[in-house]
């Protein structure tokens, strides 16, 4: 607080330290630009200081532009002061807008039927009974029900509802997950991931103190995505996937499958699971939908073995649900109603004609001097080009002309660029493509 | 339909026969949960049966929990379908219907303006560009705004949007803390918490390795909820706050002030956050909504010192946000807008009256013969009962009864039971009170 000492002899006037508190306290970004200055009468009470005396103050900050008047309403922080707080502050996150975006993970805005998103948010939010509790910690219990029987016809996987953990995030789970491990195998200590890209996933391990591997069998927990090993889609071959299995079983090693982007495979039948493939024993199985609905809905579920299954039980009640009822009974209905399957079947199509289309485009500009890895799955490509200076330094150059790129790879003579096709627009690729050209051989 | 034969011989009643009957289409699902009951006057014309016999099944329906009543509506199906099918299922998490639950942390069902939530979620998923994409991992920054003036306004907190994170519940967020706390001070290993039943955090400090203690301020980081310190509304005086804060400072140890229900605060005014006492030096504020809102809204947010906010802002990319995106934007507009701060009047009068005519109510039922324990703050009071029992005996025998009991202390001449008014009508007080008498003294 405030420490006004009142002292009479002190010859600086008092007006001014009200003044250098609040001035402060708005560069430094504590009172943000558009709130409310306390008005005069309580600012007057709370610091035991004369009206006139904070209003002296707040006619001098008016003054120096901090602050502005609104009629009948009192003092607000300005703007101002807002541009000078955000330079101020080193590394604060800023999220830049960009006119291409070939890094974006976001979905593809035609895709996605709004109106009836909302339609099942609002009757969710009419079950006025349902709504006034704590949801179960382990996640609706109808959802899961639905969700049983949608791996099932999905994914070939035969679980039954209790053996589902919903949560917000896979990250979410993770941390319930970690724990769960640490007291069923205790003798685990390393895992491995498929690359450094999964940092979501390994900085949960990190936190409980677990080492990270990548590509390495013979750890303890491994971690796969079999329809995502890499950025660009590679999928995890089924011979490859049963030799897993049978490596991991032998030595009693614990699975994790991130199931991410199943749903995109697109030359050849949708993959088993792991899960599916051993029966469920030692697989933990983890599902997403941020790729099928919208990313900012929050939901995914892990399939747990019986061992951690057993421990999650006792334990069950000491973790709160974290992903939003609301969301939880829309998106059961949303399944049962069949929308799911129906939107799985159109961003399908979707992705599939885009990630060729863009394959088009960057042959289209690039010609033959460069090369193009997709996989069988997702929705990018990984396209490799000559260029001799750093990663950082194209990324950097092709920003500032608004062209937003992630960096694969890259060596003293070339450079390997993320092409995502999931939430730009056909008719962008080609000006998208010519920019980055720009950038590269300018 | 009903085939009931009014054989003058039987000798079950007729009512049983209707309420089999009805209990039956529940329990199949038939009727569904929400679904109404025809009306005492349609149903005794179809099935040519009196009123009164109707009325008898309805009430008896209505007891055991497979119907509700709402006052000038009619009869409702509940939920227990099914709840009692995962009931069947071995090991589930049991959630069981009470008719009096007097240990339920819910909110009063006619306190929360529904369609006025459910508007602002609407608009929010209008922004469809914005549902879009990721959110932002910290938490989305108009929101963080909002919040930074909400608790400026209401809590005497000075901070700037860039120190506080979202997440879906304390506990997502205490798990982001906890690797942080480790990084930042590794020689920490000791958490203190005020009583056992903060069960839900020293769980997440437990699963990150901490050693868990209980009121020990000698601990490297201590763990209150001044506003919360038992669970019937203790409050921490202002004087022991600042004791408090002096001598972890100059221990430097860090406070975790979780500011669980400091809007029920009722005998005197709002006390101080321990976190504007400090000026926010070694001490981390927790805040959320799930009083103010529905339970079901998952969306907490805590302020980190300049410490933990580095270590922060290093790794803030590598954790997804775990709050819905539609859900910050719909509170965000709805703190704006003013809702909130009406909320809050609105439950604090509402809890306020509601606790007074409980504790008035167990006098009544009681008389003298009991002990009543009320704090300061909060929705429930704590009732000492002489008791021989154990108390996992008298819970059991409650629940029998369709009372649902927490247990707070027991002895051997005597038991302490939770009393929350939160959830349950004013005019179940006396039944609930009646019923728990005859459990505890027949």
């Amino acid at each position: 607080m405030l420490d006004i000492e009142k002292n009479q002899n002190r010859t600086t006037h008092l007006y001014m330290e009200v003044y250098e508190y609040y001035r402060k306290l708005i560069l430094d970004g504590k009172m943000a630009p558009g709130s409310k200055m306390p008005s005069l009468r309580k600012c007057s009470q709370e610091l035991k200081l004369s009206r006139t005396t904070i209003e002296t103050a707040y006619l001098q900050l008016a003054a120096d532009g901090y602050i502005m008047a609104k009629a009948q309403s009192g003092y607000y922080v300005t703007e101002i002061a807002s541009h000078q707080h955000i330079n101020n502050q080193p590394g604060t996150h800023k999220e830049t807008y960009y006119r291409y975006d070939l890094a974006s993970s976001g979905v593809d805005k035609e895709s996605f039927r709004f109106d009836l998103w909302s339609r099942y948010m609002k009757s969710a939010l009419r079950q006025n009974e349902r709504m006034l509790t704590y949801g179960e910690p382990q996640g609706e219990a109808d959802f899961r029900e639905t969700l049983s029987d949608y791996i099932r016809e999905r994914r070939n996987i035969l679980c039954s509802p209790d053996d589902i953990v919903v949560g917000a995030s896979f990250q979410s789970l993770l941390q319930i997950l970690c724990p769960l491990i640490h007291e069923v195998y205790p003798e685990f200590h390393r895992v491995s991931f498929p690359t450094p890209s999964f940092v979501h996933g390994s900085t949960v391990f990190g936190d409980y103190g677990y080492e990270i591997c990548y590509r390495n069998k013979d750890c303890d927990v491994v971690y796969v995505s079999p329809a995502h090993m890499t950025k660009w889609g590679e999928i995890m071959p089924v011979k490859r996937r049963l030799e897993l299995l049978k490596y991991a079983n032998e030595r009693h090693h614990l699975v994790i499958e991130d199931d991410f982007e199943n749903e995109f495979v697109y030359f050849q039948k949708p993959t088993p699971s792991l899960f599916g493939l051993s029966g469920g024993q030692g697989v933990v199985y983890i599902g997403s939908f941020s790729r099928l609905l919208l990313p900012s809905i929050r939901i995914s579920f892990m399939i747990l073995p019986p061992e951690l299954l057993n421990a999650y039980k006792k334990k069950a009640g000491f973790y709160n649900q974290t992903a939003s009822k609301a969301e939880q009974i829309a998106l059961c209905q949303f399944i049962r109603d069949g929308h799911l399957a129906a939107q799985t079947r159109r961003l399908k199509r979707l992705y599939s004609s885009k990630l060729k289309q863009l394959r088009r485009s960057v042959r289209q500009v690039f010609g033959t001097g460069c090369q193009i890895q997709v996989g069988a799955a997702g929705t990018s490509l990984a396209l490799t080009l000559p260029y001799e200076k750093s990663g950082d330094e194209l990324k950097k150059q092709a920003s500032e002309k608004s062209l937003h790129l992630q960096i694969l790879k890259e060596s003293e003579k070339d450079v390997t660029v993320l092409m995502s096709c999931s939430s730009m627009p056909v008719q962008d690729f080609i000006p998208a493509c010519e920019l980055l050209k720009s950038v590269v051989f300018d």
